[in-house]
């Protein structure tokens, strides 16, 4: 069973995941991925993987077999496990519970090739909508994206990052009376310089103080506090297909993932929260003044990224 | 000049470091390091920095000549700038100041493939009072230390995650009028199974709830506030090349950053806080869901971690 455990000074919470425990050997060079070898998320291959917990199959295929255009199956090594109690115990001034929780793969085409920019506008809808199905199910706390997959982990705590988002947004409200999100989509249209793209439902836009290179948010323009399918995951789909082909032409496919910010689907409908997309390619190592400060170093003004992304060939 | 930026948000300030602009193409594979070039920290090539601010002379040669063990110099394209006054200006909703502070290179061995795990002890400790001095001058908020150099950075504003640590232990310390540091070395002493190793002064161990795999904290066994060369510094020295010894042995030579974190120099010594450095091997890379959420996963539990650092045959 992999444990949580919180460190008694600075009170964040790790997951401590020994069922995929590695040993030193395997963080050598020789255990990197092979690449070209066999792939479990490939036409085809349906049978290697966990039973899968949904699926999009507009043929009517039989569940675990070719024919699907998405699939979601369980991580075959889970971070977290989905039965069990939390069991919450100390251990001195230690304070650990029982690693619960749900580790779901989302495979949003079964072409090996495909990523966001390049696979059809459709597969793209499909994956926000998958998203929303299993984050209803489990109350995600991040979803993660790599290549032509997507991770989505569901934690038994909020993790302290996302409280003090929220927490910030609340008190700004409860200061103006004014969504901060809302508040920042207002400045940038009227500013234009980190303004990526829009369409009728959204806006992209490279924020005033990014972390990294290129880093790239995209926010519903109305004020919406969670990720919700009122008709606009169409919408959604376009403008987040059309920044990653931005991406994909500046920086040469560089990898890269996608956050989802949201309120949790349970709570009422507020006032002080907006939900967004956070991408963000990977392109510098993270630095160890960032590891022991928090505090980042970007080389790359928003607003040159900006104009490179607009004025990208796609 | 750089700049400081807010999120409005989540209220972290980032470097932006526009002196050292990036345009993509110097993010492509093509852009990465040269190995076996031209390298200013050699031997020999002492001219070819920016004007050394102090080294280690022995034996008595000109600045900037060869001869020197140990030598500290301003970075050639720093993050941040001495001169200049930090304007601190807001732009609608968002807040920024000039980028003042210092970044300074601290070069500890003329000799290319020295590291902390082979150099001679002594350099090892030369490093360490470099460390002290320079802190004295900048009140730096972090060091990070990659192959045989290290890097200071002095911030004009303390960084959320620094505030927090230290906030934290005062409210442990309020609370139980104990050091935390010090209860969590009480612990360790009496379970052994996360210690490496100890001698008079320090103690090495592996912290309960690690962010990575082999993360290593090293803290002085008394209770001391700030980093303080009280005539321990050869026992730092000895212990932190060992250690280093350990790890290069398990690990295989990674790359690693360490953080010192400690009190201000210019604060009175205080009960609650206890300085020490923090190691990590970079062995992993940050996925998305750590970026997303600041919740980390560890593969490999610290019991685990220790116990191959403390049977490492060095």
């Amino acid at each position: 069973m992999p444990e949580l455990r919180k460190d008694p000074v600075v009170g964040r919470w790790v997951i401590i995941s020994v069922e995929r425990g590695k040993r030193p050997a395997d963080f050598s060079l020789g255990a990197a991925a092979k690449k070209g070898g066999f792939c479990a998320f490939c036409k085809g291959n349906e049978h290697t993987t966990p039973q899968e917990i949904i699926a999009f199959r507009p043929d009517g295929s039989k569940p675990n077999t070719t024919g699907g255009t998405l699939r979601v199956v369980p991580n075959k090594f889970p971070a977290l496990q989905i039965e069990g109690h939390l069991e919450k115990t100390g251990e001195g001034i230690y304070d650990k519970m029982n690693g619960v929780g749900a580790h779901e793969v989302i495979i949003e085409n079964p072409d090996h090739n495909a990523t966001l920019s390049t696979m059809p506008l459709k597969s793209v809808e499909d994956m926000l909508w998958a998203y929303h199905y299993r984050i209803s199910d489990g109350e995600a706390a991040g979803a993660s994206l790599e290549h032509s997959h997507s991770q989505l982990i569901a934690l038994p705590i909020v993790p302290s990052q996302v409280t003090e988002e929220i927490t910030n947004a609340k008190h700004y409200y409860d200061n103006k009376e004014r969504c901060i999100f809302c508040d920042i989509i207002r400045q940038e249209l009227s500013m234009r310089t980190r303004v990526i793209s829009e369409n009728k439902g959204f806006i992209a836009l490279s924020p005033y103080a990014p972390r990294a290179p290129f880093e790239t948010w995209v926010l519903p323009q109305k004020h919406e506090s969670a990720f919700a399918p009122d008709g606009n995951f169409s919408m959604l789909a376009e403008i987040l297909q059309r920044t990653m082909k931005q991406i994909d032409k500046v920086l040469d496919y560089p990898p890269y993932n996608i956050m989802l910010h949201t309120s949790a689907f349970n709570d009422e409908v507020n006032d002080h929260y907006h939900w967004h997309l956070e991408i963000m390619p990977k392109l510098t190592k993270i630095a160890g003044f960032e590891w022991g400060s928090g505090f980042y170093i970007n080389p790359t003004p928003p607003e040159e990224a900006a104009k490179f992304m607009r004025e990208a060939k796609i």
